[in-house]
């Protein structure tokens, strides 16, 4: 039985001898290094926090201490070692296997979800003031990446935690990376931490602490070695966390679980909240990963012994939408120096990459900071420049009250690309982009539209650039649907919906690449019923809607159907309600979306329409009953 | 004329001698204290930087150069001294007068909107990098208040400022208070600095400045005097800023035009991004405000002498709804320990002051941090608390992220409290909250109440808290109905409406204080169709909505009339339809609320509603064209 094998819960972690961790920690990079060569998964920053998790799980007492990872991409460890190493882990971010991130639902170990950066140091605070409150004594420790302190939220909940807690262990898991690498004055202040440590009052506290436990002489002539080299500093600096009244510690090396295992002893009986700083390596353990850790942050499945992705993209698949995406705002941008872009922390996965390399000096990152990202986006337009934006659509939530209060309000000419419009199936409840119809469609003056095909994705980047006002373009991760792309994208009329098939009976209203389903299903409707007509439109913008062109045919049509890749209640099938409503019509209308429920992980886009009753027979049947008048 | 009057333009207040401006301060002071006093508004915050306004005028050309800000509720001398000083001031946050904000549309000096705390420096910084792309050398100034700086979004931007421009001027104006008394390590920050001031590199060059220009000698002996008088902390303590990678001056009396002038002529030939602390004084030269600057932040019409409200509320009057709110809190949190209150700096607007006053463990304030607040809450409910957080429906827009991400998906135990849902006639667009229904609807697991009345109020509010889950109780600004509350708030049925009236024909669907809408157009109808039977339901609940009831009515009525206090995108009444729509309703539907633009600010709710086609004659009208099928 190999140690990872013996290690059924953290109490089996507790009982190995300190020096087998070392092999533990080999044994699951291996294991993580396998299941996410098959199933693909967060490779890089899972690699690195392996020691961490170990020493975590040694040192504390999961599930009575509460471990929150921020954003828990880097769960995987924690996971393995807390019950779930069994054919669960097998199927990683499959239908049947767990979840890539912490999840409630999942095991009592996982004290809270998360999925999105930054919230892990509220949700600590909030854990440990409830068990103030209750009076418990148990710990509350938040990891948190060195990218998640240019989130908004943990900067709040920085300057909130003396005033509710008096006990928090904050560890700072510092890589030098988000997701690309760091930007920002923060990503600078730890860097100058590490080069030039501070050596003050409280780490005097740590030399006693450390004088007093086995072992930790070694750790304690490294401290001496830190305070002569950097004597010139005891005084001058103190850390940013110090500013916001907690007491710091560090760099320490993590990847030494000893070392760790130290610190981490310390922190458990450390007085007042006080943070951890803990300098891990992206990809550690695994070569290809450790040189080129944003490759493999999210990683396709991929040859372990290359690196190199088990799908290939052949010459004759479609581009994926976002490098479309990428590339038309460069085309436009080239042309038009008022265009910029702008990430939150996001270039390769947006594709904003390609502007960031060819027009550098208008491209913008704003570390994982989406709401600064959007009102900097409006301070650019408010002095003349067009903006464009590209966040996921699942991060934009992060915006909305900006998207309301900055851009639409002020009606300011900032264009949104939202990627990941629709199902992100490994990811699962936290990463589908599923919302975004509903909150973008109730904001005055803003033009909502998602393409049918790239080449419609390139005219829409141009209309809403374009457009003199707030427009967002959304389209879905994964390949487009491989039509040929005109030389120069062309600008589409405001509202105005297409018709890709002329019928009468039956009208099929898609928005995006529900376009194909559309087709599909009126050709086999027509096929099974005779003499009935189905035509199918492009509907193009959710908001606004086409009302000429659906009032005409809701005139002489038996229903409509429409279907988007949006939840159902207040999406585009929802704006066609309203529109033949305020109209008087009353022609019944099937509504094909997703259902009001949180849409799980799983293998794929197909698996999970599937479980909601979203196949293609599925969405049939619905047309079906629908003129039956059920 | 006065030298108010003489000041036509900023040019204007440049040709007067510097010793007339503090002249000029105190007429603006009696403006601003007259003015207030019969139209309401924002009377501290005003009076507290009129002395900044005016010297920051006198140092920088705008519109040219642009001056942003903070929510801009401080931006009364700003309008006064850029041409808004005549029959539009009196005016003021009435029909037909200016905005109490900043407001793009209204004046080029309004180089962006705001109303919302905390976008102030995010869109200075995108102005400063449009200039900087445009090859452009104006300046851009930011005033944003010390309670900004516990606001994710500043320092998001703060985190960002190096890596964007090489030029840009922050004002912290740093008063103590946010709305109520700043909280939080980052206000404890600047007392610290104020206590403590700062003696370094970047204060020898202002010694340079200072030696250089006429009048700087006097600065320079102050500054002498802080040199001597804090060698100790010299070399011990780095600002906040500087940790950001900003250079730091200050701190610097705020009512003491002289030195600003000089302190911001510093700050204009400065190199680099440069912070510049100014102190100043909530509701200076009024006593009243200035000992009790909390009550005269949003203050209502009040007599001058004595700062007593022109309008007393006699005990014939309704509780204000958020006062039920707060009181009933109190109630169920006595007896259930787990309950605790949360605000976001608001504790007198949202009432949640009784609980703080009543139960101070049960109380938290997060300070300006609307996000960290439903996170925290999110993890007080994962150990078994029953947070309640109260936040107004337009800034709870900036937790959408959270409420879906942290609390719907987790299916966590948090009620939210929404007030000011519907309209905020004084202060306009930023402030209406219409669209809550839209943001809150799409939320899997959510349960959205509106109450009739403020007893039904208390019941939602035991309801929510005893629900499980996530659960939102919405309510408007001001008194309530005046109707008799039960000893104790009792359980509702989730989902379940309440019958007002019984009828057939038209059915009236009111959410929240429409019900009196609703009845009186009942009457109506019935008296002027005899034989016509019109019911009117209180819905109650937005989600789950009660179709049962729905559709049984649906199946006899020859009209459903759906009314809300909300826009008409994806609202309550799209709920309606959708449910109609779903179960094959053919019944028409009127739908009333807020049209799809942004309401502007009024003199009253019932203004306001007149502009939009919302009075009840005007309802009316609708329900008779719907009856009539057009």
């Amino acid at each position: 039985m190999s140690l990872l094998e013996s290690c059924r819960s953290p109490s089996d972690l507790k009982q190995l001898p300190l020096d087998r961790l070392p092999k533990l920690a080999e044994e699951i990079r291996d294991r993580i290094i396998h299941v996410t060569s098959e199933n693909g998964g967060h490779v890089s920053s899972n690699l690195g926090v392996v020691e961490l998790t170990i020493a975590l799980h040694r040192v504390f007492n999961s599930p009575e201490d509460s471990i929150i990872f921020d954003v828990s991409h880097q769960s995987y460890t924690h996971k393995l070692l807390t019950g779930r190493n069994g054919p669960e882990f097998d199927k990683l971010r499959q239908t049947g296997g767990i979840s890539g991130f912490q999840n409630r639902a999942e095991s009592p170990h996982d004290a809270f979800g998360a999925g999105h950066a930054g919230t892990a140091l509220s949700a600590a605070l909030g854990l440990a003031a409830a068990r103030d409150s209750l009076g418990g004594s148990e710990h509350v420790i938040a990891v948190i990446g060195d990218a998640a302190l240019t989130c908004g939220v943990t900067l709040e909940a920085f300057n909130n935690i003396n005033f509710e807690t008096k006990r928090l262990i904050v560890i700072v898991n510092d890589n030098e990376w988000s997701i690309d690498k760091s930007v920002g004055a923060i990503s600078e202040h730890l860097a100058h931490l590490i080069t030039s440590p501070i050596y003050n009052r409280t780490n005097r506290e740590l030399e006693q602490f450390l004088k007093k436990v086995p072992g930790g002489e070694a750790l304690l002539a490294l401290g001496s070695r830190i305070k002569r080299d950097t004597k010139d500093f005891i005084t001058t600096k103190a850390s940013l966390f110090e500013q916001f009244g907690l007491r710091y510690f560090g760099p320490v090396d993590g990847h030494n679980i000893r070392h760790l295992v130290r610190y981490l002893e310390f922190c458990k009986q450390a007085e007042g909240p006080i943070v951890l700083h803990v300098r891990t390596k992206k990809g550690k353990g695994y070569a290809i990963a450790e040189r080129d850790p944003e490759k493999f942050h999210g990683a396709s499945p991929y040859f372990v012994e290359t690196g190199e992705p088990r799908h290939s993209p052949s010459s004759a698949e479609p581009p994926a939408w976002q490098k479309v995406f990428g590339e038309t705002l460069v085309q436009i941008a080239r042309a038009d120096k008022r265009v910029h872009g702008i990430t939150a922390a996001m270039p390769s996965g947006t594709s904003l990459d390609i502007i960031k390399h060819a027009l550098p000096g208008q491209y913008h990152d704003t570390g994982i900071a989406e709401e600064h990202a959007v009102v900097f986006a409006a301070g650019l337009a408010a002095k003349g420049l067009k903006p464009v934006c590209a966040i996921y659509s699942t991060f934009l939530q992060r915006s909305f009250d900006m998207l309301l209060h900055d851009v639409c309000l002020q009606n300011l000419d900032v264009t949104f690309c939202l990627d990941r419009a629709g199902l992100s199936p490994g990811d699962g409840a936290t990463h589908h982009g599923l919302f975004d119809i509903a909150y973008l469609r109730c904001l005055p003056r803003a033009v909502v539209m998602q393409p049918a095909d790239e080449d419609e994705l390139a005219d829409m980047v141009c209309t809403a650039i374009a457009h003199p006002g707030p427009a967002f373009v959304r389209y879905p991760r994964g390949c487009a649907v491989g039509v040929p792309m005109k030389p120069a994208p062309a600008r589409l009329p405001i509202g105005r919906a297409k018709v890709l098939k002329p019928g009468a009976d039956v009208q099929f209203w898609a928005l995006g690449t529900l376009c194909g389903e559309a087709t599909a299903l009126a050709g086999r409707l027509e096929a099974e019923r005779p003499g009935l007509s189905a035509g199918v439109v492009n509907a193009r913008f959710a908001k606004p809607l086409d009302t000429d062109l659906l009032l005409g045919q809701a005139g002489r049509a038996r229903l409509i159907v429409t279907l988007e890749d949006h939840v159902l209640a207040g999406g585009f099938g929802s704006a066609v309600l309203e529109a033949l409503s305020d109209a008087g019509s009353k022609v019944p209308v099937v509504r094909i979306a997703w259902p009001d429920a949180f849409v799980e992980h799983g293998s794929s886009q197909a698996i999970l329409r599937a479980a909601h009753s979203l196949t293609l027979d599925d969405m049939y049947a619905k047309v079906v009953a629908g003129l039956a008048g059920k």
